[in-house]
């Protein structure tokens, strides 16, 4: 059965690293001692290590130790064998080469969809998408392909971002650029504000979290649901 | 002699398409009455007649006939008998795949390097830097390659932004994004607030326009150049 979350972000303005979160991990990881971390995302560059040792101070308060998928010599091996897996946030282009370039991406979706709990934060829950095709983040590498897990039948707009009328600024507002992505694509886009999640127990799919969450439909206008909603979509 | 304008956008906030930059267009296309323009970013989702439609009212004023590219039944040879180009803005991803699918990259680059005036405005001016690695487009579609025309020995982030110190929101700022690029690629990064522009004549690059303009280079902290310095870079 799929156990997952997928968040927007890894912390709340002004809030520590996953604070926000922490009882609803310790939920999603119930029973475990021990999660892999994949630290491939790198926010601002920060190595694999320095990652995982961030992750892995904020794991030890529940009681879960941390091993970063980098350190593993077989890390498709780690993978089969996780008990819990977590995908750090950052930049999106780097993870997804990087699980490409290691046929990484198909396994962690079987692993996952056998019932591996998950979590996602920011560009780690954009892989959970069908594809990366919705990141905010910025093509510093080319991968090879932008196919993601699709553990839920859309796409998710991490960190979404309502327009702000003090911005005297002519770049595209995000729900432009969603608009965009639906003059070329028909797959559904979720725009998980801060503090929001999906997330996936079995086949239903809900959002939760602090805020109304803002649905993009080909053809439609866009749509608020409200936490607790169920997500499906007619094909 | 290479004659080029690189813009950060079509428009400052609350004016009308091109007005800031009606008199350097002006000198850029001086003795011109008709330009080929490539609508293929298509900003918002809107048409290539359309986007076209748009240019052509701005141009009108300035005495000029527009022509989209995808009128053409043979484009390679519409930009081979060119007078002067204009790519205009919109998304990124899209306009490079269909440059590469069309094989008009190479021969674009070309022609501006023998010579024909070129203008571009935000993803137009993308395009002129060595690769798109730098755009804060949402990648819509997966072009073949990212690399561009290198009309200039560096990359561009057009609608450069500073960070809001009243935004409450973890996404990173361009800054952090930029900082993540040179953990992966060594190429310079020049980041035109709006209103600014790169200007081209021959082997001599300035930046002009109304702010100054922002510096990354690999390893170095990033800085501030005044409009009127000229750009180069050692290997």
């Amino acid at each position: 059965m799929k156990n997952v979350i997928l968040a927007s972000t890894s912390a709340l303005f002004g809030e520590e690293y996953l604070t926000y979160l922490k009882p609803f991990i310790s939920d999603l990881f119930a029973g475990l001692n021990e999660i892999v971390f994949i630290p491939y995302a790198r926010p601002g560059g920060i190595s694999h290590d320095d990652y995982t040792r961030k992750a892995a101070e904020t794991f030890a308060a529940l009681g879960i130790t941390v091993k970063g998928l980098h350190t593993f010599n077989n890390p498709l091996n780690a993978l089969q064998h996780a008990r819990g897996v977590f995908t750090g946030g950052g930049n999106t282009f780097l993870l997804v080469k990087q699980l490409h370039d290691q046929e990484l991406m198909n396994l962690l979706k079987e692993v996952v969809e056998k019932g591996t709990p998950y979590l996602g934060t920011s560009a780690g829950s954009n892989i959970g998408g069908i594809n990366m095709q919705t990141t905010n983040d910025m093509p510093i590498v080319y991968p090879p392909d932008f196919g993601t897990m699709g553990l839920v039948p859309f796409n998710i707009n991490a960190h979404y971002l309502d327009p702000s009328p003090q911005l005297k600024h002519n770049g595209e507002t995000r729900e432009t650029r969603i608009k965009e992505f639906h003059t070329q694509n028909t797959i559904p886009v979720v725009g998980l504000r801060e503090g929001s999640w999906i997330r996936v127990k079995g086949d239903i799919i809900t959002t939760e979290g602090l805020f109304d969450s803002r649905v993009f439909e080909q053809g439609k206008p866009p749509y608020e649901i409200s936490p607790g909603t169920m997500l499906y979509f007619n094909d």
